[in-house]
């Protein structure tokens, strides 16, 4: 782990990331010695930096820092966190303030080993609802915490989250897509949720596998009628889901589409 | 500082607080040697750490190190985090949790010392909206953050916050009142919003004084009628506001009924 590009595993304490959440974060996958997505990834980070406010890394400092970080590893995950830096005790941020990053590297997960799982569930907890942050992958995750605690017993990969208003957004760690024909439906990020970069990955190239994409609220009686119901993320790429509990269980068999897309952007190393 | 009872400065990296928000806090004031409020703050920690499945520190270990960490002071800001401890990458939760509490001390903010501010502004960053986390004091505060952001030039002492449905909630750091005869009006918050140590203690304690409290729904038209507005916190106590930057800038001449609260828990050592 790099903090600051210094060897280390402990930060101040009065970091604003621990007060407030007051940052940024990536998830990356190292897979065959690559870190996937890597421009992308930084380009969000550029962008949410902008947001909030804060003076994203240079940018051969970060990709030195996480080369330094992967080297002599061919797979894991890498995670990078930007905070607004120790500022003391307030909300109102210091007048000179230093950003601080943490560059580290996480075993590949075990799990994304074994068979894969492929059940999905409803959480109870609803995601916040604000405009303003929606779509940033920002630090304050407490939702998807409190919506990964009552994880099922049994082959889940994902749970589905929804807003206050019952609208699906997205999984606690994943983004959402169904498919109906030859059409994939996400839902809109404008409210809530992660804009995630394999989402915009799949939006850009659906055209490529003749697919049309659209981006709208979805309910829950809109995953009943679709074909195929997959997840994506930067660590489990597309992954196809087989069955929802809902108050109606739905049972998809269909894979194809996400497989076409598995395919694609396995091949543009845009996914593990 | 003291991290888990030992004086440091510095925390593990992967502390959930830092990653996700995932914990509590609590800000409290030590004025003339004694830490105010004290068992109600300790009794907000314990219901928040209820409600996101964290154990409390140890009640007589907390208070031993509240106490060391005041010892020789006789005014500060004394400030308690709690997370879930380290946790590795992940939304879910480790089997085995191991909270980590944080127990420091800052100085008095100089500004109180200052003639008081007493102007208030609409923040334009609106504040989330989530029924299943409104109330609580947790570490996700970027709402916060970012609404603090515009402060203006002059003398502001608070900056108010609507959700995104055009509601008043609540100040950046502090609980917000209207005054209209003897009645207060207070906004609800079980959509958004901090539910103040201070604001309870003016909502159970009013009726001494011969005050109605109501606890309701606030638009922006309502601070246009109110005879006298205040914000409250533990360390600005009872704060009368004198005037609002709004489509329509609001004067406030009456600051009686405040000054009527603030003797009163003043008395009862609730506020500095």
């Amino acid at each position: 782990m790099l903090i600051d590009g210094f060897e280390s595993s402990r930060l101040d304490a009065d970091d604003r990331g621990l007060a407030y959440g007051d940052g940024l974060f990536e998830t990356l996958a190292l897979s065959e010695g690559r870190v996937l997505a890597l421009d992308r990834h930084l380009e969000r980070l550029a962008r949410g930096a902008e947001r909030l406010g804060l003076a994203p890394p240079p940018d051969p400092v970060l990709r030195e820092e996480i080369d330094s970080v992967c080297r002599g590893h061919t797979r894991g995950v890498l995670k990078i966190i930007l905070t607004r830096g120790s500022g003391g005790r307030g909300y109102r941020w210091p007048n000179v303030q230093r950003e601080r990053r943490i560059v580290s590297l996480y075993e590949w997960p075990r799990a994304l080993d074994a068979p894969p799982q492929r059940g999905a569930f409803l959480c109870r907890h609803p995601l916040s609802i604000n405009p303003a942050i929606a779509g940033i992958k920002h630090l304050n995750r407490l939702d998807q915490v409190l919506a990964s605690r009552a994880w099922p017993q049994g082959d889940y990969v994902e749970g589905l989250m929804l807003d206050g208003d019952g609208h699906v957004i997205e999984g606690t760690r994943s983004n959402l897509f169904l498919v109906l024909g030859r059409r994939l439906i996400t839902p809109c990020l404008e409210r809530a949720g992660v804009a995630g970069i394999v989402r915009a990955a799949v939006i850009e190239r659906a055209a490529r596998l003749r697919l049309e994409v659209i981006v709208k609220s979805v309910l829950v009686e809109d995953l009943l009628v679709a074909d195929e119901l997959f997840v994506t993320n930067s660590i489990i790429g597309v992954h196809s889901i087989d069955r929802l509990d809902a108050d109606r269980p739905m049972i998809y068999r269909a894979h194809a589409v996400a497989e076409e897309l598995v395919q694609l952007l396995r091949h543009d190393e845009l996914i593990p």
